[in-house]
């Protein structure tokens, strides 16, 4: 689009914000009362609680319970306005963001993009797996599950009725473990019900991790017990390796082992989501700009950036802040303060990073988390870990209704041992035919 | 496909019965305890509840409250199998139902695939508008109505904006009325707050009604009121007009007035949705089978039909019953009995219906009802009627879960005035570009 985007000019400095993330909203709330025109752009409609896409992929929570629209999060900030587009690039002489609806003029920018997969050049890779990074991605993944089970009961041969009911999940993080301890879970309690004519001791959860150990960054404690639990609940997690190709079939590893499975969830990586424009210099490897610790990118007055897509390089955190919520939650909290200071001329605040802890939760009373209160270390798995995670969790929901429902899903869940949202609505992938012949019919 | 699908066989009488609507998931639970093997085909994975989509498509309820997968309901029915394929055709003669994953034998066949949008021949109108018959279809509207606003935004042009702010809805029965009602409120309460940059007095409702009065069937009182009501919504009630045609833009009724909108609504007709291979001379005009007193369609010993695709045809139903849920539920459990009946070589029960009434919301506190309470006749509108039709939808609602977070949605809708479920995630319908000049942004 060439023209200017329609959107009022109330003469007041104005700070465009590309990303409705944690970062990006926290930093609008902060914004209330300064006296800016706060102008939000995302490409949803909805801010999205990525740490629960998990649940959705599983049939555990609907999705409607993990997103709020921005609008209807803002209704009763003034100052605040909302573009539904794409941006496309930055001229940043010109100062305006060229989107899908046209030209937004700013004096401030803040880049706040968050993270794409990564998929370390793998086009192959890119075009077979599942990613579970957005609403859409975990609904898909959803559907796909289901499908394949609905598909697997027309198969006869036995390597191919597997390569429906087997999963390959790639990487052993957060979302990694989360994912393979759900999946579990479902095949213990839910599929089993579903599917009375399939035998599930064949299907079979792969948990591939690169490294030593699960939940890289967190305690030995943590890495040692989330392993022992998943293994428990009959993962195989194979450390160590890493998946050199799949075809959408055949999972192949580095030490050319392979695995059969029409479904990989690739969670191995993510790499910061930047604009076109912005100086390459700024850029750093993982796609994030180097920033200031007023979260200013590097080469540029009024050009910021923060969470996922920002690498605070100091002493301290050599390799930036962990790309999760929290950092991106607390510079937004304080950059929004920064522009208080910025238009009364004061001086800004640096960031100092509360680095609260992390958690993962594999199942049903079982959590691990290492957490930090008042600069002393807790380390605690099992039930403990479980009921925080919980419970920090459905605080940080947005909106009363979301955590009510939320809670109530888990508690039906708790009871009944059940995951009951297992439609297919929406968007599914459907597995490529691998051998005529073996796909047909056959009594 | 050619083969046979994959389902055991139990050497049993086996029922297939095609569909889950209100008609075909009341036959199997009916069937619970009869020695047959029950085999319900459908294309979704999921029984729908159809009455509330409406609410749906007005963000009011999330689409996951309002439907139940078939697999989840029949968990403890041991002669329950389940298909998700698509039916092709049926071979009376071979006996067999010919569908997307095989042929599936049948002693019995069941035809319960109740009906589809009528559009009357008009594929322009087909194209061009949207229907609310599926959930998909639901998701669809709500999608389009705020990304329609989203576009509003970036338009100058009086005529191009009122365009997307403007709705016609084509049909004034139940669901015609409600989705207007629904729309008066979202108007009212919801998007002013959402879209401060938009003119509201602007977004016209309009409700077009080829007979001379809404809620056909319905009694005089429901008529009148339900027009009094949507008229004091500020809801335009154009009565005796038939749409002539719709381009995507242009609505051009039957005395040559035309309307504008991206929106038509298209809610004028519903018609069977038969099955190729049963003999046409038992498909009635609406595409309805005609069925004897026991649902038998005319001509076969072994094929039965009921709900909206069956036409049973007696003197006190000449035209058949009303096509909506409860003669539908009504057949579907006699039918069960009868099978029962069938096999123990006993005589089959007649179909008698018992008209319960009928009912339509059009907003906060205002329903009309028409009741039969033990061969009495009640009319209600207003409060009354509306505690009514609250009481008797969520106790038709399947399982205490969505009746659950049905109740609690409407609890917080009623005290806040909100539908918080505004977000595009999913299918959505792009409007057509009018004129390349006016579609582009400006300032």
């Amino acid at each position: 689009m060439e023209g200017l985007a329609k959107i009022e000019d109330l003469g007041k400095p104005r700070v465009v914000i590309v990303g409705g993330g944690f970062g990006g909203l926290e930093l609008v709330k902060a914004l209330r009362h300064v006296d800016m025109q706060v102008i939000l752009i995302d490409k949803q409609n909805y801010h999205t609680f990525q740490p629960l896409l998990y649940q959705v992929a599983t049939a555990g929570l609907s999705p409607d319970d993990i997103v709020s629209p921005f609008r209807k999060i803002m209704d009763e900030q003034a100052n605040f306005y909302f573009r539904l587009a794409e941006v496309q690039r930055v001229d940043t002489v010109a100062q305006v963001v060229e989107t899908s609806i046209g030209l937004v003029k700013y004096d401030y920018l803040v880049v706040a993009t968050g993270a794409t997969t990564n998929y370390f050049g793998d086009e192959q890779m890119q075009r077979n797996s599942i990613a579970i990074k957005s609403v859409e991605d975990a609904i898909e993944l959803r559907n796909t599950v289901l499908s394949n089970f609905e598909k697997a009961l027309q198969l006869g041969d036995e390597e191919q009725m597997n390569s429906l009911l087997d999963f390959v999940i790639v990487g052993g993080g957060p979302t990694g473990v989360e994912i393979a301890g759900a999946l579990s879970e479902l095949r213990k309690h839910v599929f089993p019900k579903d599917y009375k004519e399939l035998d599930f001791k064949q299907m079979d959860i792969h948990l591939v991790q690169s490294g030593p150990s699960l939940l890289k960054g967190m305690s030995e404690e943590a890495a040692q017990k989330s392993l022992e639990y998943l293994r428990n609940y009959g993962v195989n997690v194979i450390l160590d390796r890493r998946v050199k190709s799949y075809d959408g079939y055949t999972v192949t590893l580095n030490t050319g082992e392979t695995l059969i499975t029409r479904t990989l969830i690739w969670a191995a990586g993510v790499a910061g989501a930047p604009i076109d424009g912005i100086r390459k210099e700024s850029l750093l490897k993982g796609g994030r700009y180097q920033v200031d610790e007023y979260n200013r990118v590097a080469g540029y007055e009024n050009i910021f950036a923060l969470g996922d897509i920002a690498a605070m390089i100091t002493p301290a955190t050599p390799e930036g802040h962990p790309m999760v919520a929290q950092p991106a939650i607390q510079q937004g909290h304080l950059l929004g303060q920064n522009f208080a200071r910025l238009l009364a001329k004061q001086p800004l605040q640096p960031f100092h990073y509360h680095d609260k802890g992390a958690m993962a939760t594999i199942g049903r009373n079982l959590a691990v988390a290492d957490v930090k209160l008042m600069g002393k270390d807790y380390r605690t798995q099992g039930f403990l870990a479980w009921l925080m995670w919980t419970f920090v969790h459905l605080i940080s929901l947005i909106g009363f209704r979301n955590r009510l429902f939320v809670l109530l899903s888990w508690t039906f869940s708790y009871f009944s041992n059940d995951k009951g949202l297992r439609y297919i609505i929406g968007k599914r992938r459907e597995p490529m035919p691998v051998e005529a012949t073996t796909e047909k019919a056959i009594v």
